[in-house]
């Protein structure tokens, strides 16, 4: 946060400036979509080298009458006078620009998987490149606030959790933390709404191409599946084995994952199960553990952070299922960094996260 | 209003205590999603005969942790403790309560078409049977506030408008008023989702049915254009002639109107015409008026209270088209009931319908 | 088959004559719209309680100009002149008619989920009411004609294959049929687009319930798993233990399965994998066997009787992704009818299932 | 046709050899859809320079099997051996080549829009740049057989009608040959489904940006305009003034028209009107005269060739509405393509065009 930053305290309005690098994309949009209720948030600057000049309500109508905003060039020089400045960037943006933030001043949470892993060789594995700055991976705090929701508290840079990770994870976590299943047998079959994938112009996101259909991608290795992994090895205490198969859903917003584990004790009850889910999450304010049975739809969170799990056994089987369902734009991305933000700084986590799902 | 009706003033805290006759359809829902979030407001009754004792966040699990309301029996007694009535019901329900309660001092807002037609005899022509209370027609208020914001006031009795003739007469009203179009020759083309259609279990509505798919319906005849007529002639001045033809969309919010209409100045430029819009709507909250030339989508008002409306002028041509949209469910029903409350309670007119509509 | 049924010969005009009983449904519909372009099958009667009367063009407008009939009451005597009966109900009307069309020399193709089973306590256990007919169940051969074509040529009685279990089992039985995969360890994460579940009025499966959104459905027990059992059963030649998970796509049409199994020898490749698929369906005229690391997509079959598979082996694993995709109205029901209909009359296999599916 | 064609005549084998060019878009994919189950037609050669040396069955898995053709260089020569070639192109792509390809004797079926205008001027208003070959427009059989069949059979080189144009001109040709309605008042408000724009890699057709929304287009002037006006004042016998406004559908395929327009005589009935609709159509195999009062859907018609119509007269108005419906790709591009084929090499006007629509 930058030096003469506003600390917020009761009673007075404290203004949080607040850049964002990257809002043409959909985490962009999202950002601003929150922000734009968040009653302690300002939104200064907002970049895109390639809508340099654009108003922001230009690009997205929903905006008009809320923000005058027009983007500028991704310059440090703007950047570097906010508070806390987003990345809503595709990879390979953030860590480019982060140092120099980072040396201002300036406090981070990048929505991008740029410091999600901690093993820069993994990273360079997944992603093709060295990682720019791996001396900052051992700093950074994954953002997933019902992990590590103490450490945000002093972190200058928070990498949030990815959307099919953040689903996965609050499904498995209690499960792992507490030794309930086999971690070397762990399968999450999961699916994203089409915004996942970006704004980008590409052939195979065309609504002709993806309108009342469905199918997997990456089956065969994910860029998630690193992510997933290290978390939940960081949980069970130890490595887990994981397959991890995400699928493409013919609408716009939502994850639902679909998780398959062998309970170390084949005979354990649900009702005991569910228990363990409940307590694990009683105090969290975004998720939502549904009675035992339940089929929790997507667009009971549209809009929402709210991740809700359901639990089943299936009879005449040591298998336990869980489901779990988030918006991927909220809770797997924007919605969850503005949770950050707000733990970050101190403010009440759900602050600017107050509005319900649409229904229907 | 009940006796002893809190009045709000700056600085402390009134609150309106609500009740919501029909609430497990869409509109009701709609209602309580908008209430949860409304500063005043607290619902403390909810009423449904089919769903007696279930809890509300059993049938919308978007409002789970956010109501621990269970549905009543749709009777006058825990309603009458209310300031504030909703009836989010088909037609035919809220002329057989509205009487009793009004007698008891609540302050009515019907969201069906009970109270919108002036005229019992015609509205029995479209409707099939005698209106229950024809003497309370006079009384009623027409819930748009862009036509007449004033009359609501002192309205005990608010019918709101109807989510078809919203969009339609929010974007003939300028014309109308200022007598720019031949008022014989009005042509609306509409779309709406089908939530538009309610939460009936009927097979016309299924998605097997509906989805990847388009048509008109009621293209004979459909019951807003009454309505539509009453309310344009007013603005007009004298009795109007309009064809109304309506499609049924595969999406579940939204609606879209294409206004055609002949100028009576066939050389009329459309700067001009779009000066009168924006000046027509230059004050109100809810109305925005694009750019001539933009096309707007229906997901960029959805969950929100706005109207949005753009200017066309084909070249080679005398015709107008004027293009507005709503979500049916916001602006074209609960969202313009609580608009109406908000006015007639003297609250501020934007409270609880501040959230952005969601893009992507 | 009817006494004096006219054999199917190469130069002559032979037309085999048609009933179906519950054409109403989806898989009614799909059923006449495949025999409509079938050069040997006449439609003769169909029935239907509830539109008795009404012409099947009114009903289903895709049919105008190519069917006359009109629906008649479901009694014996109409359909008894029939070469062929398909029965396109829900469960629990075939069984109360076969047995006297049998008698009547008439073949049965039973789309629903009569006669599916061979045990008729596991049936009853799983519909809750007890098998009409269980001395048909050891006689009935299985509708799925990967399996066991062979035995459908004398049969008098076929069961078609379910929906889910044409998708789920194509993709798991070479893997079983070679002992490849630990048995006691099937997962099948399937979706379904919504006309599986049929046409009937239901607020569950409105568009406004439906569209934009997914979820699971069943997930402690599906009807389709004892199905799935047996059949697995008789391919590994021994108990398998499975876990099924179905979800409701916001789609019309599609199966989608995603299966997951440990493969016994955790170092075999893909390639030797992928040769056992080619070589189990080489001669297979409705599997399609995609280059490995395929990602099928559903509408890839959209109204074609083609089931498509595609492999994947995840790094660091020993576990076998196959991904299986098929229409569920064609492959999952009326198509595969259509195909066993071929097979048990002796015409070629592929008679009246040519149409390419559409794409876009 | 190439010298040496081999006329069709009963009995006998003969084959029409066909060339794409540009089978990579939506319209030449459907082309291939359709030729793959006609008797007397084999695809010879495919073009695409984006797509050169790619099988054509994986950029289209609906086509595994049925076609082992990959894509060539869009080169004459591979054109010049062919009966027939299909310009399934852009505009401004077909008159390159066109003059050449006539030159050698091949028939040419132009789907896009570079032949569809008369008068090379306007042509150039509308595209932005000079016609190649004007001198061949007055040649040009327009493609709508409902319109010019007898001109069909002698033409070199067909342009087929286009979608919007195909859908809105059948339901207002009745209307104008027999001047039953005012020639200088047509209003047509049209829907199209999203592969009407193509595959193209634009954001705006993207499935985030478009799904679960509607919006009109081109309201101020569309490129469809100028054909429609030419062809309905042809049939009209005079200028006729046409509003037309497209609209955005999220689906797939699909064209709805919704047609206005002012009765000559406000008091004729709607029965006579019907019945000059039924007689004009009498003998057409692809248009379907819907009963008085019905509305179609577009999914009625997707994947055929079909046209279906139905006729409205709101009460207390002397307006006519008429409702088309066609699938764009189809009788909207290449069903009717196949149909002028077949016209025009003398072969059974509905061969290859058999298939139902798919219901649901």
């Amino acid at each position: 946060m930058g030096e003469g930053h506003p600390v917020h305290s009761e009673g007075r309005v404290a203004v949080i400036s607040i850049g964002i690098v990257g809002a043409t994309g959909y985490t962009g949009v999202e950002l601003l979509r929150l922000l734009a209720n968040h009653p302690e948030a300002e939104v200064r600057a907002i970049t895109s080298r390639s809508a340099e000049g654009t108003a922001v309500a230009d690009l997205y109508p929903n905006l008009r009458g809320r923000y005058d905003l027009r983007f500028v060039a991704p310059d440090v020089e703007p950047l570097s006078d906010c508070d806390v400045v987003f990345f809503a960037t595709p990879h390979n943006v953030a860590m480019g620009m982060v140092p120099e933030l980072l040396a201002r001043g300036v406090r981070i949470i990048d929505l991008s998987a740029d410091f999600r892993l901690r093993d820069a060789e993994l990273w360079q594995r997944w992603y093709g490149e060295p990682h720019a700055c791996p001396e900052l991976l051992t700093e950074t705090v994954y953002g997933l606030p019902e992990l590590n929701r103490a450490a945000m508290a002093e972190a200058r840079l928070i990498a949030c959790a990815g959307c099919y990770p953040t689903a996965v994870q609050l499904g498995f976590m209690p499960l792992l933390a507490h030794g309930l299943v086999d971690a070397d047998r762990l399968i999450a079959s999961a699916a994203s709404g089409a915004s996942g994938a970006g704004r980008q112009a590409r052939v195979d996101n065309l609504l002709s191409e993806t309108a009342g259909s469905f199918k997997a991608y990456g089956a065969s290795g994910h860029r998630h599946l690193p992510e997933i992994r290290q978390i939940l090895g960081e949980v069970a205490g130890g490595p887990v084995s994981l397959t991890f198969v995400p699928h493409l859903l013919p609408i716009v917003r939502g994850i639902h994952a679909t998780l398959y584990s062998e309970l170390v004790d084949a005979d354990q009850e649900l009702a005991t199960l569910q228990q363990y889910f409940v307590d694990y999450y009683r105090d969290e304010p975004f998720v939502d553990v549904l009675p035992p049975g339940s089929h929790p739809q997507t667009r009971s969170v549209t809009g929402s952070n709210l991740c809700r799990i359901a639990l089943h056994r299936p009879a005449d089987s040591g298998v336990l299922v869980v489901l779990a369902v988030i918006d991927n734009l909220t809770k797997g991305a924007s919605g969850q960094a503005v949770q950050c933000m707000n733990i970050a700084l101190g403010l009440p986590e759900t602050m600017g996260l107050e509005p319900l799902a649409l229904m229907p």
